[in-house]
């Protein structure tokens, strides 16, 4: 028999005690990355129950019989297509039911409310357990260190290997980036590569498409691996052949927002702050509208997380918290520049996982 | 300027439509799939709000201002963080709006209520937009062809080039499969790529994973592209040097299968028919206990869509409308077998655009 996993356990543990100060008997874990957090089991189609007094139950359907068996083996599993109906249906009052209110959808809320017993009350909670998962332990840090690493070394290698070459179309550099990645042992992409070249660099959110790279381009290159249930995030702008002072002013402008940024990241510093950092240094050099999304977000099983470094970013840094730091400018018509780090956050200095040089790259 | 396709606005014709038999004056849509299938946009962060007298607006935030004008020109963008909120906002009583009630989660809907007008009352409606993606028009099903011959052939130049091999890892032939299908133009895959050796094939959701294809093994290649927003899906099982008993009888009946359920997918026949064609034979082979999910899915913008082909499944099958075969056999430990197309439902025998041999294939 497979040993379970003592962390899953563990979070379910601290769960418990945060249930029984919030008034909740039990709570109806719906977010599949949280069933994942929380005891293990990767299936697409799962609901966990959980109780203050801790005895969890899973359900999954019946093509993930063998694969719960596997990751999940400290807890019988329910098999049923509905698995939040299914373990719902099992209770008997009367309790309180907490379910995840960011994650049940007002169908299934309705189908949830006709499923409960008399006694059951359906309770909206929010955040409980992305609360657990804003502090990263060391075994998730060192599974972010690897898959930072994984992906900033495919970006080295796409660069020696003149992959980012004028002529080339920004849809086979991704192809050629992400089969690199692919083939260091990452399972999928964290979100769809950008290649953004030229004039589409001024699209924060441009992908990878048919425009072959120009002499003079702007390129900036935004992508994540996914490897052993963790994400990546990284961005680095290039220009191509030669930089012109327009390129050139806005690059160094975003470098020192950036480190500015990453200067500022530590703990205890309110993540408004840190959004401040990088936000003065563009504003003052005449950018301000053209810096048009927030600071960071927080990296680990989902590629954005918690925490969120905006202008009305709530909280602040803990020490484990992960955090990108990635200010842009994006000028209309002309071209944009962003540059993206992630962050491991430390009583000191941050740690930064992403190690591939800032310095302004012509190729 | 650019010109709007007419499509969109002729989709929300037919919506406005139905709105009116709904006692709905307006609806709020939120899912960024009908959002796209209704306007065209693309961008990850939109709402959509159309009312029966046909007055659009759609909403996104400041990092799609380019985008949305590009891919939206005949509807003004409000631009802003919480899209949804905004349009609602906006609208002045006495009005029905329908929500989705589907998209919308417990959480969004308490927001909602609060941002609602005096007498603007929240209604949950379920499948409006859904029930209309149903049909493809022509040029959808050109787009699902294409994108269906692209995943097919990358599927026989793999098998060409040997890649499919004795002593390669599963993962490798993942990435080369799916290197295959970027090159020759998909944005990224419709889902993780199953390639499921030996025992693993077992497991009808198994990903990619580290073990190395072994003489004797079947192995289950499941696979989709996406490109120019729409998906592919098929599934081919193979053996591996030589195929013994087990695996040459498996593989008979679920072909066997799979093709009865191709030849009773046509216009007029019921979901659950469909699903039964596969399943008899199945079960007369006596391997019921082992086919464990349904028949079959529509595939459109979205990989999993309408109609559903199960034991359960509502409604018949209409002219335009996608559906995938892919009964499986999964003997748990033992090795499993799932063949899967896609066709387009016609009047007479069905279109399958996945073209590629089902016949045992002995690598």
């Amino acid at each position: 028999m497979a040993l379970a996993d003592t962390r899953y356990s563990q979070r379910r543990r601290t769960l418990a005690a945060r249930l029984a100060g919030q008034r909740i008997d039990m709570m109806l874990v719906t977010n599949l990355i949280h069933v994942q957090y929380l005891s293990g089991f990767t299936g697409s189609n799962a609901a966990l129950m959980l109780s203050k007094e801790l005895n969890p139950q899973i359900s999954t359907d019946g093509r993930y019989i063998t694969q719960v068996a596997e990751e999940v083996p400290d807890i019988e599993a329910l098999i049923a297509r509905n698995c939040a109906a299914a373990l719902l249906s099992q209770v008997e009052g009367p309790r309180r039911v907490g379910i995840e209110a960011d994650e049940i959808s007002v169908a299934q809320w309705e189908a949830l409310q006709k499923v409960a017993g008399e006694d059951v009350t359906l309770v909206p909670v929010r955040g409980v357990v992305e609360e657990l998962r804003l502090v990263k332990d060391p075994r998730e840090l060192e599974s972010l260190r690897e898959v930072a690493e994984l992906a900033s070394q495919a970006y080295r290698d796409l660069l020696a290997a003149g992959e980012l070459a004028v002529g080339r179309a920004e849809r086979d550099i991704a192809a050629d980036l992400e089969y690199r990645m692919r083939k260091a042992g990452a399972e999928h992409t964290s979100f769809d590569t950008i290649i953004a070249s030229g004039p589409n660099s001024a699209k924060p959110h441009h992908g990878a498409g048919e425009r072959v790279l120009q002499r003079g381009d702007l390129v900036t290159v935004d992508f994540g691996a996914f490897m052993g249930g963790f994400n990546s995030d990284m961005t680095r702008t290039v220009v191509m052949g030669e930089a012109d002072e327009f390129s050139t002013e806005i690059y160094e402008v975003v470098k020192r927002a950036q480190t500015a940024g990453v200067e500022a990241a530590t703990v205890g510093t309110a993540l408004a702050d840190v959004d401040r950092a990088t936000r003065e240094i563009i504003e003052e050099a005449g950018y301000g509208e053209y810096y048009i999304h927030s600071t960071g977000h927080g990296v680990g099983l989902e590629v954005h997380e918690g925490p969120y470094a905006s202008s009305s970013g709530e909280g602040e840094l803990r020490e484990g918290m992960t955090l990108t730091i990635e200010p842009g400018i994006y000028v209309p018509g002309r071209g944009g520049v962003r540059i993206e780090d992630t962050l491991i956050i430390t009583p000191g200095s941050p740690e930064v996982i992403t190690r591939v040089s800032k310095d302004l790259t012509v190729l």
